[in-house]
């Protein structure tokens, strides 16, 4: 198949392309800097011209988003728009404009992550931003045309990102990224939509 | 308690009303039209003033919100956007500006709905919103100043709201508005907080 991955450059995105390359599938990655195609996802004029110089893809997989990570009384009100553009509104984005130009098989994999279900300290844009696209993804599943698919996947946090992350996550079960991007695969490959792929 | 009701002029918001005078609450009724106060809670603004002009109360309960409903494919950008202020944004203003008014003791009641984990034709954006609030809710509980408490009550739909919804909720179990009511009550008067209280 040929996929479209975007945010390609990131620890995810990385073991994403690994993983699909080795089960034979076309990669062309975008991001915002050093990938085949340029895109910045919360903006969607850059996505348009993204699906444009695509050309026809079968899968969509996407591994980008942004929220700020501030204490909850520290948070302004753009703070909360930024958080929901950098990570709902951008995938949501990807899965309206796509869904016309995607055929009858195609299928969106987008991400999520464990604070939807877990909170953290100074983490509630990103609870906020994974709460919204992981019930989006259930409702989308039952209104794309043809057989178009959507889901998420939802991991913990990486082995490979802990140390950035310091001691956010005590406590948490890190899993290697591979297990994520084999949940990329699973969603691209497999035959279910609407689901949330938990990593952990 | 002295309550500040928002949306109370609803059919969910004049039920809520009812319960918490029946349990002998001194309630505060905001709304756009015809309450005690006027509050726009898509406008941060507004929702200052509002504050204000209340003074101040033990417990916020919030039974406004708004979504677009409009199948996936004719949505745009706007409506997505709309949808987020809509239900998301300003429900997490309330929160946001009101935890460093009420006292310790305080709580904030926000409003979901089924959609969040059952999908239907159209719904989209009610799911992504009250996806977003379940999550929120999750993660401010343990971010909020003293012994602030937040929970959002989740009910499907009202055997008092079916005529207004045709067909769209067929196979749905409906319940009396009471019993979202009452949920209001259980998040005022209780102990719970980061919970969502469903009623279906």
């Amino acid at each position: 198949m040929k996929v479209l991955l975007i945010g390609a450059n990131g620890t995810l995105g990385r073991a994403v392309h690994a993983a699909l390359a080795e089960r034979g599938h076309d990669v062309v990655t975008a991001s915002r800097t050093g990938a085949d195609l340029y895109v910045d996802i919360t903006d969607p004029d850059s996505i348009r011209a993204l699906y444009e110089q695509a050309g026809p893809v079968d899968a969509v997989a996407n591994a980008a988003g942004w929220v700020p990570w501030r204490p909850l009384g520290e948070l302004t009100t753009a703070d909360v728009r930024a958080g929901l553009e950098g990570k709902a509104v951008s995938q949501i984005e990807l899965v309206r404009q796509g869904m016309d130009r995607l055929p009858a098989h195609g299928s969106f994999t987008l991400v999520t992550g464990i604070l939807a279900r877990e909170p953290l300290l100074t983490g509630s844009m990103a609870s906020l931003a994974n709460g919204a696209v992981e019930a989006f993804v259930r409702a989308a599943a039952i209104e794309l045309p043809g057989r178009q698919r959507v889901n998420a996947v939802s991991p913990t946090v990486f082995e490979e990102s802990l140390d950035a992350y310091g001691d956010t996550f005590a406590g948490f079960d890190a899993v290697p990224v591979r297990r994520a991007a084999a949940a990329y695969v699973k969603s691209v490959e497999g035959h279910r939509t609407g689901q949330v792929f938990r990593v952990e």
